[in-house]
């Protein structure tokens, strides 16, 4: 029996959208207000679905003891309360959601074995949000 | 790499639901008090999922400025505080939520280029939703 | 000791907001696309707070199930999948949501015994809601 | 046409998660404060989705009516208000809610004929949920 | 500068409810099915409101993390994923949501120094709510 | 008859919570990672509500359209996509909850006529909000 176990965690941060290979003109263009130089922020919704069987004895697809450590440790502490465009990750790109969603997906992959990580999903508001599986992701995936 | 991107948007609408191939009789037993001939209705949510690859410059699936003037001219200002029942798309079907957003990802169809329009879902009420995903929806659509 | 007992109803209607003292042109500018002749429709969140004592033996301001009947007997059977427009207590009112509350509120104020009904809370869309508390309200009243 | 159409409902229910295989130790150090033996509870929240090509006529996947009294008769009476321990069901199994998912599915797989049971999908709390579509889920499925 | 601070905890927590002063037929006429003997849970959304002058300095009503700090020791430690029932402070009263909110009260009444306790509410489901201001409450209580 | 209508908005913001009264310790002490000097964000739910007679023609207690007028031009456009330590409002004062209350409060005070400005709740996070309902509340006001 396979099933899905998803987790909600929550990380307030800002970010600025700014493109460094764009003239300020592009810039504006692209992003509008969201290009604003100091910045402005939100209260990111995120989402961790794992995937695998259930064990027949405990009953679980991953210990929630386990997965909120990994996740704590390596994404909430990072960037809750944080400037997302100081993150080395957003060095060379641009903090959208779609990309933080990508860099959250790659920060979790290589730490979780007890079960597959299926998808990251993120609320940047309450009216819109994004999702990424991973490269390659066939049947389940984005594409 | 390749993401989602949801968009969510709100309509208020009214509708009968009635099959003119049925009887009187026939339409109540099917639906009920929903079968009302003066109508009611309900605050639509509607989700709009577009897929596809994250341009390396701008980080983004697609833009959401773009995205959401065509929802809100195609779909927004077409359906928003109208009666359902009057609208062309519903001359010769019910306005069932299935229905609608059939409807609503026929709109949409042929107006988005920059990304596959992927799904279409709409909640009818807090209790229920609706999903669509085109016909000839393969691993990724509703069936 | 007393404490507050609030509970929530869902009531889908359609309506339309038209003031039979004005003319097209001022109902136009009044109420907008919500003037609209054909209707549109809501899913009204209702909540009614009642207020009383703590009964020392069962430990309730007042029974779930007996405020339930009375609800859906006075106002849910009478509104839900219904057009406001057409009911008698809107025959010379506008059916806006502040008229809904009162009208809830009357409904219900002959009909509960068993505590002081507070409040009648109406939300309309997620972005806006409406309440009353009856007239004299002081100071627990909306004035 | 094929859509997905998707339902909740609520059950409240008490449950303490214990594995007899394992000693107190074991079981403390799975299932911590979970494995207190007087038990705690939720409010689940239920989604069931099924899928099928939409009527021509009615305009529904599956008559809502329909699919309410199933779910009412197999699982909300079954469960609601319930503990779900002394549920035969859970005689020789831990109810994690991936056991109860699994629960749910095959109460309800032999009875909806109308459309397919395309997925169960149970909110344990606010921050976590689960979902399980049948062994054997291909291209739709959690795996 | 007067404002109001409320920071919402999350409990997940088992109870049942039944009246020693009750007969089994009473309490099965009250309770109805809350009154299996076995339990049933709930997740317990609890608010509590503090109020009081800003400080022109920190421009806080209360430092959030002391609030936390009281609460998780007094009430979250106590309650979350326990039976309800089986503690002192239920030992001669039913854990009805009402009572519970006094509990929460009185446990909390003498560790907040920093601003006024003025009102803990607990949303026993998504459905109902319940509200407790302390005794002699005036202008701003439930009464 | 009197009512409240209260209308929600929303705005994504930056902030740095800091004292300049205070030493870098003491504000780390005061402000832990808020004082972060890069800043962080959240999305804002605004909750604007005003108060009066329903009027007797319109059924209403103030336009809507004229209520998200003045907000908007008044508060969203000045906050929403901004750091929110630039505004001239928080020159001198540390941009918490409970100054933004009160600075839209202040900006909309003056603003609106055609009903009693009563109270502003501002949500920062899902976990915590703000309300504010001017100096010299009396029965209605936080305190």
């Amino acid at each position: 029996m396979k099933a899905d176990f998803t987790r909600r965690y929550r990380m307030s941060a800002s970010h600025r959208l700014h493109c460094d290979a764009y003239s300020e003109e592009e810039n504006r263009a692209v992003y509008g207000k969201c290009n604003n130089p100091h910045g402005h922020g939100h209260n990111y919704l995120l989402e961790v679905t794992v995937s695998g069987p259930v064990d027949a004895e405990t009953g679980m697809v991953m210990n929630m003891v386990e997965l909120d450590a990994v996740v704590r440790d390596e994404v909430v502490e990072r960037f809750h309360l944080q400037n997302l465009n100081l993150d080395a990750l957003f060095a060379r790109e641009v903090p959208t959601t779609e990309n933080l969603c990508r860099a959250v997906y790659r920060l979790l992959k290589g730490r979780i074995h007890q079960a597959r990580l299926k998808r990251v999903r993120i609320e940047e508001t309450s009216n819109n949000f994004f999702e990424y599986a991973g490269e390659g992701a066939g049947e389940n995936g984005p594409e």
